[in-house]
């Protein structure tokens, strides 16, 4: 099957907004085997809207629009889809009445322009849209299928998941299953060698990498009769990943690491308390960005001046002096005084060169000293990366804190 | 002028890369007063992108295409425009010995491949790229103007504010300038009504405003003879923009708040303590985000729970225990405690609900209170924000903090 995304919407040619939306149906409809031809993006525009719309439809099989769905004068989509499939728009009272119902949840009135919201093209399928006012809704003439999605991200992305998919997956006569593996520690370019073996001539389950900053992902996926056929064929192949590059990798469900480090505190009850200096609460905010993370991580230490390293933690002086804010022997102090004063199973501490300025030959913008410290003894990397600008520096240092600390908890079981 | 960008690649259609391109090129065309009609995507399939580029030369003036400049196969962008353009391809030694020179630096061997970017349409001006290998050009024939420019977002803005952007000025008969404003404390909606009188039947200059999250922005953009000109005619629409609005204004040059937080602090050589609660750091990241800002932050606390409020800030457990840790009462022994334990000028803090759990009738999530301490006396602020997801909620503490800062500041002169 060829499809192409057809995007509506001035505030897109505009550049206000980006189009995620392509990108998120393309990454999906590739999983199902359907291949995306064309990325269109039209303004408001009845005449170029229609002409766009009918292109999509003479080049591609399916058509899945996004946006243009709303209450007002320049939401235009259905009004053009149902012209172009020559067929009237119709009041649909379940719509209707799920408007109705949304507008008495909110407690605001219903204005009269949102009863057009509830208008279908006659014969379409309507997806009900549980997470805003404007439904989606897929019809099909003459072995053509046109799908009108709501532009909203999150809205958008409920609705695939709820009715395009299913349906995709009956036309594509098969069930997708994929998973996610991310790794830290090995770059893009490594990662895809070490698979080669496994990716060519494999048609089915594909492997694909994926680069992101200072770490990288692989997606397994496959398409079988079922659910539990395709399950299994991706399951043998994280097997064969993990054989050879399983060493590096720390989640298989699309997880951030601070999550997975933040679920290994928290299933075994650990606590743990953190000294940073140069990433300046990077470490201790994407913790506390996980939910219910409080009963492991209570309290943080940012420490960016060789002072506050010496009140708030207790590094003695004659270390700073002698061997300089960023080294081995200030971070290990750094560690083991946050987990000292904080009364914690683990300390986790980083001292390093994030940049601008303040590099020098010895200790270049990019090192950093990392330390992680506990009941089984104490464990320190230098990291040495290539400056690419503070904050990345700063990511970075933030991650091989995590990986740290992860690798930490995995040889302490 | 009528534009459209056409981007060239497979990876865009698999999903594996965002289109942030058209976005930024389509803001700055808006800006030239060109008309964007079409973003369109093509994959790496000569007779598709061909046709694509066909369509889009009979239909827009001028075309901008992003991607498939590089050395490899399946970089065929150059080869399509010359077949359309009906010209060949030449070899420029100008690009040739640029590229040889680049390899040169990195100390690596140029490939046989790599002469692939030297070849330029015939009669095409070239766009030397001093951040990557890959250069861009410009080709006019028949009224019609075509502009390629290399995939990768760095290069391509380089290329454009080097290249593009005078050629089009000059196309367009004027010069643009433009300043965003940055406004924190008012919804877009209302700042949009408020500004009405200033839009309404505006054409030069133009006034639009957007949407962040937590935030909004004004860009105020004027077109004409000499960028003196335009800037002045900026610069007075801003006065009356200020006008109106001034009081929630932060900055006038796209600068982050937490930018002008710790300008500001600097400037003034005062310290800021931060004791964060729920936000985990995120203060404390923001401010070292900046460089050189160590001048004026040095340490921060991280206290999750009510123990570590009591420990490392010196909260009085009576006032927790009465109030409830989410008070001003609390919020206020932090701050203080904060200010007094390390020594700063001013000190800042924040307790309140994230979510996703935590939330109660009486203090549901969305809720945090902020204080701000100095020699000038105390600010205390409740906000009461809807529930936005956990991250989002954090996001917004934050920034309210810096808001609180900010004002602190202010009125401090």
């Amino acid at each position: 099957m060829k499809a192409t995304i057809l995007a509506v919407g001035t505030e897109l040619l505009f550049g206000q907004v980006i189009n995620t939306n392509a990108a998120y149906l393309s990454s999906r409809l590739q999983l199902l085997g359907v291949d995306v031809l064309y990325h269109f993006t039209v303004g408001d525009n009845p005449a170029r809207a229609a002409s766009a719309l009918e292109r999509s439809i003479a080049e591609t099989d399916l058509v899945i629009t996004s946006g243009g769905l709303g209450p007002t004068q320049d939401d235009l989509t259905k009004e053009i889809i149902a012209e172009v499939m020559g067929v009237n728009l119709v009041l649909d009272e379940g719509v209707l009445s799920s408007i109705e119902e949304f507008f008495r949840e909110i407690g605001r009135e219903m204005t009269a322009n949102n009863r057009k919201q509830a208008l279908i093209p006659e014969g379409a399928s309507v997806f009900y849209n549980d997470v805003g006012t404007a439904p989606g809704f897929m019809i099909e003439k003459n072995g053509k299928t046109v799908v009108a999605l709501p532009g909203p991200p999150r809205e958008l992305h409920h609705l695939f998941q709820k009715d395009v998919l299913p349906y995709l997956e009956r036309r594509t006569d098969g069930v997708i299953r994929y998973k996610l593996l991310r790794f830290y520690g090995i770059g893009e370019s490594s990662l895809e060698s070490k698979l080669t073996p496994l990716i060519d001539g494999q048609t089915d389950p594909t492997i694909a990498t994926y680069a992101k900053e200072g770490e990288c992902a692989v997606r397994i996926a496959s398409k079988r009769k079922t659910g539990e056929e395709a399950l299994a064929v991706v399951d043998a192949m994280e097997e064969r990943v993990k054989n050879l590059v399983g060493e590096f990798l720390y989640s298989d469900d699309d997880r951030e690491l601070s999550a997975v480090v933040a679920a290994k505190l928290m299933a075994r009850n650990l606590t743990i308390a953190s000294a940073e200096s140069c990433t300046g609460g990077l470490f201790a905010d994407s913790l506390i960005a996980v939910p219910g993370v409080s009963k492991s991580f209570d309290r943080g230490y940012i420490t960016y001046s060789n002072e506050s390293k010496i009140d708030l933690l207790g590094v003695p002086k004659d270390i700073i002096e002698t061997f300089g804010a960023v080294s081995e022997e200030t971070a290990v102090a750094m560690a083991e005084g946050a987990r000292e004063r904080a009364g914690t199973d683990i300390g986790v501490s980083v001292t390093g060169v994030a940049g601008s300025d303040g590099g020098s030959a010895e200790k270049p913008v990019g090192v950093a000293w990392i330390c992680v410290c506990g009941a089984n003894g104490r464990k320190t990397k230098k990291l040495v990366t290539r400056d690419r600008g503070r904050n990345l520096n700063r990511h970075i240092f933030m991650l091989e804190m995590m990986n740290q600390v992860n690798r930490y908890l995995s040889s302490q079981i």
